[in-house]
Parts: structure tokens; C-alpha cells; sequence
């Protein structure tokens, strides 16, 4: 039976500083890495033995697939990482503190830039620190200069259809270790959620979400492994 | 044109034990650790841009890759890890601590299995601790029971020539992050050591060896990125 766990990276440096991260790569801080290594204890209790993990072309995600991996005695399987998997990009935002960016452009802005579902931030301007067209990692793609979680939908899930359900309709037992939003776009996708209800569903770092499905790909079971920090989940 | 850097695993904890370690997937000591640390400073100083790494299905290559990528700010790109990049098969030698092993097979034997260009240990047995044909990561795979240098060549340059050598005749710039006698096969095919020569070439841990290639992947020119804990390199 196709198996899919999904791992959201623990805190970041930026967390840390409340800045708006996106597509920044900013490394986990010693928190996050414990965290990582807390979720790689779960992934070994459950005894599963994974054939494959996604991740995205951020370091935060990496090395959290990779400490859990490397704690789950597992880092040896194969790793495909890819930018469609990235955190959604947080557009002129980028980088700022989210007090400061409260003041500039008011509470209630800044609410509906996090909280909308189709809302995106102004576009990140092109040339700053944060011009992330001049990164060879994208070199090539179409990225985006801002996004709503909407259109980071629209870019998780073509991933998903051309790359990571393949897998799973071949029966295999994938991992993939991403972000907030990178994880609600497959959420939303798997579970049917309305996009007035997705903003609403928080997946807790660190916290492998561990979801069994049948050969449609459906899923048949969910639940987080620790489950003394689980967040609802919708509805099968 | 296409560039080569190879970098050997840094200290194991078997290592530190004097252990035959082999293909026992043995972690990084915590200097093992450093030593990946510092392989990426010392890369990140060259200024390459790596296009793919290629690494073994064990945890202290993997981890070496991973650490020197990590301070190389190169983490994201992507990584291919194979068994016939792995350290020689040390046969029925695997775990046993090097001084009792002299004791049992007298040290001119053991001289004779470390040394020697063809002469592999006596085979591992099926069904014991070391038993790797149990393990997952070599399913389907026709792994060895024993290995002389002679036969690791026999699994690596296959390998090198249907994976590594159409990627940099395409003008790429890899990284191998793997072990000593892995290493020793690959640099024995590009600078055309003799048989009898290349149990002499001592790669140091941690310390990058850049090899610069012309288009028929002919060594040009070549040098550890640490010059003071260099050695000495097959004339070009």
C-alpha cells in the first residue's frame, strides 16, 4: 500500500527573529535540528522503510530530511530535491520582520497577505539582496516574483502529479520533508480541503504526519507521531 | 571544461577503534565531522559551483557530502548515491580489530590483504552480524562477499564510466565524496597508476584533490585544495 509521510522543518534562525523567510535560505537553528532528530526517533519507531525523499532546494528542509533520515539509520535512500517544493515565496515581504511590516503596511494587510488564500504579497522587487532570478539553483525555471498560497499550489501540485504520485502508485513508501505551505498544497490535494478552510490547517513542525492511502492514491488512514503535539486534520 | 573534486571521508568511529570497517555503515567521529567541515570551507574558497555529487549508500560519505556542501552554501544540488562508490568489501576481515586479526592470521597475511593489489581476504559468511546481503539498500544489487582493490575497481569503473564520465564529458562540475579505495580506483583510471603502484597512493581524508579534465577526460592538471597535508599525486 502506497505510504506518505510528510515532515514540516523545525525552526529556522529566521523564526527565531519573526522575519518572513520564503525562498531565503536560511539554515535551522539548534532547535530545529533537534527537532529533526525528534522526528527521525518517530519515523524508527514506526519501522517504516522508505524507497525515496522529496525535498525542496532549501537547506532547512534538507538537512531535516536528512537528520531525521540519518537517526532513522535510513540516509542512504534515494534524495530528489526540487524547487516546486519550496516554502511559498513571500514576495516584497522577504526578509522583513513582521512587526515592521505591520507598521508599514498596517495589520489588517498584513493578515490578509498571510491568512488569504489567493491574496499574494507585492512583488519581490528585482536586483535587492533577495533577487533570487540571480540564483543558480533556479536557473532555468519559471519562478515566481510573489505568491498567494493559491499560486504555490499551482506549482506543488503539476510536482506532484508528474513526480511523487508516480512513485506512490508503484506502491512505494515515500518521505517528504518540506514547508508550511509546500505541505498544505499536498494536504489540501489529498484531503479535499475548501480553500476557505486550508489557511486554517497548521502542521506542526517536526512532526511527521504519517498517511496511509489506497491504489487511487486516496488517503485511508492519517495521524502525526507524536501525538501529544498533533493538530486536527480534516476529514477522510 | 569539466572539473572533478574527490574528497575521502574523514575520521569513522571505527577508525578510531582500528577496526576493518568496509561496508559496515559506520558513522563520522566527531573530528571525522570537522574534517567535512573544513573540505567545505576549503571548497567554498575555490568558488566551484557544483552541478551533482556522487557519493556511497554509507552514512560517512553521505555526511561528508552533506557537511562540506552545507558550509559550501552548495546543499541543494542534487545527489546520487550508489553502492559501487562504496570503501572496498573487506570480506571476512569486516569488524575485526586490526591488531587481533595479525594475532590470528600472523601480521604477514594481513600485510598481504591490505597491500596487495588482487589478493581479497577470505570471504564474509553468510548469516552473520555483517551479513549485507540482508540489507535493504543492497536489494537486486550483486554485491561481493570479499573484495581485493582489484575487484573494487571491477564494481567502481563500470560505474564510472556508464554515470560520472557522461556527466563531466557534458562539462559538469562533481564532487565524489567516498573512501579510500574507491577513490584509489577512480584516480587509478584517470592518471594511469600501474598495478603495483597504487596500494602507494594514499589519499588524505578531508582533503579535496581538484582535477581538472579535457574534453577526453585526461587529468590536465591537479592539486589538494589543503597543501600542507597534501601527498604525493600520479604524474599527469
Amino acid at each position: 500500500m502506497p505510504t506518505l509521510v510528510l515532515v514540516r522543518h523545525g525552526q529556522s534562525q529566521w523564526n527565531l527573529e519573526n522575519r518572513f523567510t520564503g525562498w531565503v535560505d536560511v539554515d535551522l537553528s539548534a532547535q530545529g535540528e533537534a527537532e529533526a532528530d525528534r522526528a527521525g526517533a518517530l519515523l524508527a519507531e514506526t519501522g517504516l522503510q522508505f524507497d525515496r525523499v522529496f525535498t525542496s532546494v532549501l537547506t532547512r528542509a534538507i538537512r531535516t530530511a536528512n537528520i531525521a533520515l540519518a537517526r532513522a539509520g535510513q540516509l542512504w535512500i534515494p534524495m530528489v530535491k526540487d524547487w516546486r517544493l519550496n516554502e511559498r515565496h513571500y514576495g516584497g515581504l522577504t526578509g522583513l520582520n513582521k512587526a515592521e511590516t505591520a507598521e508599514r503596511h498596517g495589520e489588517e494587510q498584513v493578515k490578509v497577505w498571510r491568512r488569504s488564500y489567493d491574496v499574494p504579497p507585492p512583488p519581490l522587487a528585482p536586483g535587492g539582496e533577495y533577487d533570487f532570478a540571480r540564483d543558480r539553483r533556479y536557473a532555468g525555471a519559471p519562478i515566481p516574483d510573489t505568491e498567494s498560497l493559491k499560486t504555490t499550489l499551482d506549482r506543488v501540485l503539476p510536482y506532484w502529479a508528474s513526480d511523487i504520485a508516480p512513485a506512490l502508485a508503484k506502491g512505494e513508501t515515500l518521505l517528504i520533508a518540506a514547508h508550511g505551505n509546500s505541505l498544505r498544497a499536498i494536504v489540501k490535494h489529498l484531503f479535499g480541503v475548501p480553500d476557505s478552510e486550508i489557511v486554517g490547517v497548521e502542521i506542526p513542525t517536526g512532526n511527521p504526519l504519517l498517511i496511509e492511502l489506497d491504489a487511487a492514491l486516496k488517503p485511508v488512514a492519517a495521524r502525526y507521531l507524536d501525538a501529544d503535539r498533533a493538530q486536527p486534520l480534516p476529514a477522510i
